[in-house]
């Protein structure tokens, strides 16, 4: 399915044309705005992408490209009157489209979960159907937002001016293919926006809608709306999986950093592994073993825990999440975990150099190592319960790591380890017994 | 889809009536022959069975009951003349069919991905697809094989005289609803045999056929057919992700083993549970550190090794596998690795008390718990490459662990352990980047 974009316009309110920057290419944690359009649309599967350009679009072009290094194929097509309504853009696109198709605004974001529902819908190819958000966030600007009224799973109006409405347009469209003959007879009487058309096709009764359901989309039309939407999309880098200390502790830092981090030429990889030096380093500390060393060995802990959340928020803020990143994440922070709990031993041996404190660093290891190892499946039921369920995870252990640092009672943090992280594995075993 | 089953016939050939054992119930690897067809089915998706008895039929439906603890629905129809043609028995399920239906042998055994081709394919209702064999393996009873003759797609002709054909009958069948007034115009002509009634849809170019493809099937009419089956269901438990001292040491003798447990009243739980205490022995052995009980450690790692196959074997055979069991055993087993790198390190210390000992050992359970930890990823490419590549895997740590004892350098292989382990790791990282 192709998706067309519509970027022609100026962007008055959000600094065009005096920057000289067009709205499509301001950017967004990093990324201008119509690529992060683009690639929340390729994230729901779409590939083909045809891109409406009016003001500065020479600019938009050579930014994008053609699309290839996306694994996408951008065709563009000029709408010199920008200016007129944004039906006019649209026109602009009828001749690269032979099938239903996305409509999308360079100018909106959206949780690519929108799209992936609308793919499935079915249309007649003289429908539309537009995605309606019902009960709008308080990020969304409801005072410039278009409205509509609802009956019986059609809509009867569009208007900014509505007094009366059951929900706001989210200028997210799927569109049949014969939109561009309503679109021709309603600009052929002067009615040249996009909204008209929608209104067209709502007096025929062909304009039908489906609920965003609580995701993500806003407009951005202004500095204030664009600022929103980076706070917003910030916060959805919490994933239900996140421990408490996680939670609550290690993301709200991390996110910060990643906000930086998304502006700056390092790969996501390249930060799991210095989030692995800093607890190489740790490690070293700790194995010193006065007091000095191990409280900074045990601070050193939290920090790399931290950066360790932020390979991750870079690559979902640079839609450039992988599963072999995941995974190269994952076995590097198992290398970390081991040399942490030998550094803690080598340091608690130079005063004693006992048998059985080996053994324990053995087994919290074991532990530790196995609660990675069991932690797949146990996330796995945690997403599929929708993230109620408690969970032990590294963002605890290295909580727990600094806290017995500062206190300088690493033995009995050894000890506690061991049991815990055994104690913990033992549990899984159980409770996904069955599954 | 449901599934019609015949086991109506007497089963001279192999043992009935001296023996009072209908051939469905005669066992094959523990399982009753039926039981093993109904289950093979199961596999596939098929949830509801007719199954026509006839000749003591009663034992049959005491045997496998109406099938809710197999989370299946099992009808009984029976056929009072099983000692004519079985077209009969055929005809005694058409009450219970309302659409098209998986025609099944009680005595012929098959890989279920057959009949997960078959439930794909499409057939009109008055059409019938028979599975055959065009290459078939050589523990395939020519002889007593019905032949077929095949022409563009379709089935000309069977028989068991044929001199010359281009496969065999599987005795699998997938038939449209409308087969019955075929098989009834047949029978009414003096022709009882599902062959006979299968000729008659050639002559009307309604017989086609679906490619075996070199999965496993067999007609059971004889002692020696039953073991042939045995063995070839046996051959099949090696894994394509085996690594080799798997493949060529442990599986030939933990199939000899499982092949006697099959029979017996254990759960692959307890298989696997079984095999953990012979590891913790193994571990307590190593840990005294003189040569014999080096030795006798050595030797239960491995016989431990060799057990650690059963669990799914059984668990295959008795079509009980299950993802928790898989898991439940690898959780096990890394923690039956840990002790045993814990014993063998506790071993050495007996001589040499050193840091380094300990420092290699941790190291070595760090490399070996990661082998682990990323196998999984690892497999999953073998997997989809079909087999070909090495796999450094628990089965060589084992060998390596006991041949290590028997030559009485622990040390030196602790080190190659720490070595080798953490290679191997590194190596995936390296293997799989960009997957």
């Amino acid at each position: 399915m192709k998706a067309v974009v519509l970027a022609a316009g100026l962007g008055r309110r959000i600094g065009a044309p005096e920057s000289g920057v067009p709205k499509p290419l301001r950017k967004v944690l990093g990324l201008p705005l119509i690529k992060r359009v683009i690639l929340s649309a390729r994230e729901a599967g779409i590939r083909e992408f045809i891109v409406v350009t009016g003001y500065l679009g020479e600019k938009i072009r050579e930014n994008l490209g053609e699309g290839r290094s996306l694994d996408i194929k951008i065709t563009y097509v000029e709408n010199r009157q920008w200016e007129r309504g944004n039906g006019l853009s649209l026109l602009r696109a009828r001749d690269y489209i032979d099938d239903r198709f996305i409509l999308l605004m360079g100018d909106h974001l959206f949780d690519p979960e929108i799209i992936k529902d609308l793919k499935e819908a079915a249309i007649k190819d003289d429908e539309v159907l537009l995605v309606v958000d019902t009960e709008p966030a308080s990020y969304i600007d409801l005072q410039d937002a278009t409205k509509v009224r609802l009956e019986e799973g059609r809509i009867k109006e569009l208007g900014k001016g509505l007094r009366e409405y059951d929900g706001v347009d989210c200028g997210i469209f799927l569109c049949g293919k014969d939109i561009f003959r309503t679109l021709q007879e309603e600009i052929d009487r002067g009615r040249e926006t996009i909204t008209d058309t929608m209104n067209g096709l709502a007096r025929k009764n062909r304009l039908f809608f489906c609920d965003s359901r609580g995701r993500f989309w806003i407009d951005i039309d202004t500095e204030e709306a664009l600022k929103r939407a980076e706070e917003t999309i910030l916060k959805g880098l919490i994933k239900p999986t996140d421990g408490i200390v996680s939670k609550y502790l290690n993301r709200p830092i991390s996110i910060r950093i990643s906000r930086w981090l998304v502006e700056r030429e390092i790969s996501p990889n390249m930060i799991t592994f210095i989030s692995f030096l800093v607890s190489v380093v740790s490690a070293i500390f700790l194995s010193l073993g006065n007091y000095v060393s191990t409280i900074a060995g045990g601070i050193l802990v939290q920090i790399s825990s931290i950066i360790d959340g932020c390979d991750g928020e870079v690559a979902r803020l640079r839609f450039q999440s992988s599963e072999y990143g995941a995974w190269f994440d994952s076995v590097l922070d198992r290398y970390a975990d081991g040399l942490i709990i030998l550094g803690m031993v080598i340091g608690l041996h130079r005063y004693n150099g006992g048998i059985t404190l080996w053994v324990y660093g053995y087994l919290a290891l074991m532990g530790t190592l196995l609660t990675s190892y069991t932690a797949m499946k146990y996330d796995a039921l945690i997403r599929a319960e929708g993230g109620t369920r408690w969970r032990f995870g590294r963002d605890t252990r290295m909580l727990m790591i600094m806290t017995g640092a500062l206190l300088n009672e690493m033995y009995y943090l050894l000890i506690t380890l061991m049991v815990v992280t055994n104690l913990v594995t033992l549990r899984r075993l159980y409770i996904l017994r069955g599954a």
